[in-house]
């Protein structure tokens, strides 16, 4: 008998024929002999519903309430699943967040989990019954107060639980067959990768690939946990997430990590770039920048200081954020453009990011040239780099980077036959 | 400085428009100088949305998953309504029936509440906030498990919420103006009643009079709290339900209780007829019957027992009930026919129930006569009486229902000039 946790997300569980498909999954689970743990979404379009309510009502909600108000959605989508698996003859009973002993801190809209007591779904499971618990939310540990915890969070709580219960694997179910070798959407002939480490899944994430949250793989990465990504729309094998190959790999012999060089191609659209221009060119103005851009609570990405122009004793750093917190960060910059001593801002956001993952990379020289060769064939113009031991990445223009994608993933031999199917897009 | 329990029912906070509406009345009320706690509905069409989702993943819903579906409602109309007070200006906190302290019993559906600690409210008045508290659900005292109330269940926590932090008055915002001398659907001549005794308004409730339910009259009269029912539609001044006169009325001078001798007609389309034919006329039969009801959990209004015929030793037992439980009703009393030894079972539910309600009516012996004649004038036939002392109902057809409403309505002269005002129509 193995503990399973399974996660569904918001397309999955859109209407009622969906909450009662994956009923059916999650009993037949049961029935083939295994504790089943179910972290649920919103279903489909509730929290745009709820968040078009909240803005009808108020410009600048307050946090505690909006994190009030969007966590009724897992409350419905938990409470049907529940229901529909007594249709199909289980036992379940569903747990919020503060049930199911999600504890956050007491930031809201962006709470991390800073501990799990599940025991509440413990005795759930002990008693024979499926436990279904409300993904995205919790409570804060020191004010009780009700917390979400951002984009990802239901895959994170799914994670999460799984790590606190020693479940032996975590399957996220989405609206794609797994991970693939690029956005299927802009690569037709994109790959699903049948098993990928979690430092490479990791890169991919972060590098915009939005299968699986960056914080989710973390979380599992030092856990040691197992995660099947696949679609809760087929019976197919999706993508095993696999922490470090040293570590044993429980589930099947079939699994056993074989690296291949490159795993896939993630792009990003999300970004913008901010070149502060003309900055003295002295010890400890990049650390005043810096400091300030995290005092305005932004998180940065690539950064790139050009070797200072002779004579002016002048440099221009460059830097790239998410483009929702350009705003905030160039204010923040603006306020002190005095003390820091630069000359200007440039705010760029027809921007795209692509990065090559593999962990294979390391010990293959000729995987840069390659890649920038690549580029260079198709005419693209590369305006910032930056590497990790197992990931390029570079900046280029908006309106170029599907073609990028689509010349990297071909010139790494990663193009499949076949074309891949797409169905909707989920958010939490 | 008063303390101030709001309730909005669900027609106030229909769509966004109504809850700024509300929450500009919340800050109003709070400017004057008034401490302001807001118990709040579900959204207009909410609940039936989500009986609807219910209905469409399961036939019969396990109550306490049933449960935690219902309250995801107040649940989003609170925060709403705590984001929208502060776009008017005011600072808001919202709570769920269990952060309010809403203890009840454990009966998912129908919890009673067992107990009121409203020590996070109290805290959040203190700070001068208004505190908003999601009405109709609580937290069963042994189990932890989310709970609902029922009908009448928003109301009922009002007047609960109340008592508990020794409010000066519990407003009860609805759709009309305030409790009339009937159904102003019914007779447009009714008059809005400007002040009423809780014990009038108790027999009123009990009567059909849906404006209030009995829970919650049963609750403020015990409490010795004044109820002001009034539109959130409009600034009139409603009507008072008012405690014993003997007890202080704190709020104004010109809220004395002066009797008038009757104060409303009510009626009821809800119930439905059980005879019980050819009963043994020994003792012990009435009392094994209405056990046998008890059992299958039956509420019974009005019971008339007739004269046993001669000669037969046999007599007839006539009960009404809500509509909605005949089944099972029916369906104990036959399982047990031959224990109890009556012949037949006659159901009949083409009946209404209309009311006689004044305090002043045991003072004035000529009111059944009127009432009676008014009766007979109008052409009804009677199918069954009751009485107390500040009461007289009667059963006749369905059909009949109206006509006898509006010559009693008449009879006693409560018709007024101009025609009463009506909106829409609320649940919980």
């Amino acid at each position: 008998m193995s503990l399973i946790v399974q996660k569904y997300g918001g397309s999955s569980v859109s209407d009622a024929a969906g909450i009662l498909r994956v009923a059916r999954r999650v009993v037949e689970t049961q029935n083939a002999g295994h504790e089943v743990v179910v972290v649920v979404s919103a279903m489909g379009d509730t929290t745009d519903e709820l968040l078009d309510l909240s803005a009808q009502v108020s410009e600048h909600p307050p946090a505690r309430e909006l994190d009030m108000l969007m966590t009724a959605g897992e409350r419905i989508s938990m409470a049907l699943l529940a229901m529909a698996i007594s249709s199909h003859g289980g036992v379940a009973q569903s747990f919020t967040g503060s049930q199911a002993g999600m504890i956050t801190d007491g930031i809201h809209g962006k709470a991390r989990i800073i501990d799990v007591d599940p025991h509440r779904v413990r005795t759930c499971l002990d008693k024979g019954k499926v436990a279904i618990v409300a993904g995205f939310q919790g409570m804060s540990r020191t004010t009780h107060e009700i917390t979400t915890m951002g984009r990802g969070g239901s895959d994170t709580t799914a994670v999460a639980l799984a790590a606190a219960l020693n479940a032996d694997v975590c399957e996220i179910y989405t609206d794609v067959d797994g991970v693939y070798t690029a956005d299927p959407r802009v690569v037709p002939t994109a790959q699903k990768i049948s098993k990928i480490s979690s430092e490479e899944m990791l890169e991919m994430a972060a590098s915009g690939a939005k299968i699986l949250h960056l914080r989710c793989v973390e979380y599992a990465r030092r856990f040691g946990l197992p995660i099947h990504v696949r679609s809760s729309f087929s019976d197919h094998e999706g993508t095993w997430v696999l922490p470090s190959p040293d570590d044993k790999i429980k589930i099947s012999e079939g699994v056993a990590l074989e690296q291949p060089i490159i795993s896939g191609v993630a792009h990003d659209r999300s970004e913008a770039k901010v070149t502060v221009v003309g900055v003295p060119d002295i010890p400890g103005k990049a650390a005043m920048i810096f400091g300030i851009i995290a005092g305005a609570h932004t998180n940065i990405d690539m950064i790139v200081q050009n070797i200072s122009t002779k004579g002016t004793a002048k440099t221009d750093i460059s830097f790239t954020l998410p483009m929702v917190e350009g705003e905030d960060a160039l204010a923040a910059l603006r306020a002190q453009q005095a003390e820091v001593g630069f000359e200007d801002l440039i705010y760029d956001d027809k921007i795209g990011k692509l990065s090559l993952i593999g962990a294979g990379m390391r010990s293959n020289p000729g995987v840069s040239h390659r890649f920038f060769q690549a580029l260079s064939d198709a005419g693209v113009n590369i305006d910032l780099i930056s590497t990790s031991e197992i990931r390029i990445s570079v900046v280029t223009r908006a309106d170029r980077l599907d073609a990028a994608v689509r010349a990297v993933h071909q010139a790494f031999g990663l193009d499949g036959e076949d074309e891949a199917t797409v169905y909707g897009g989920t958010g939490r």
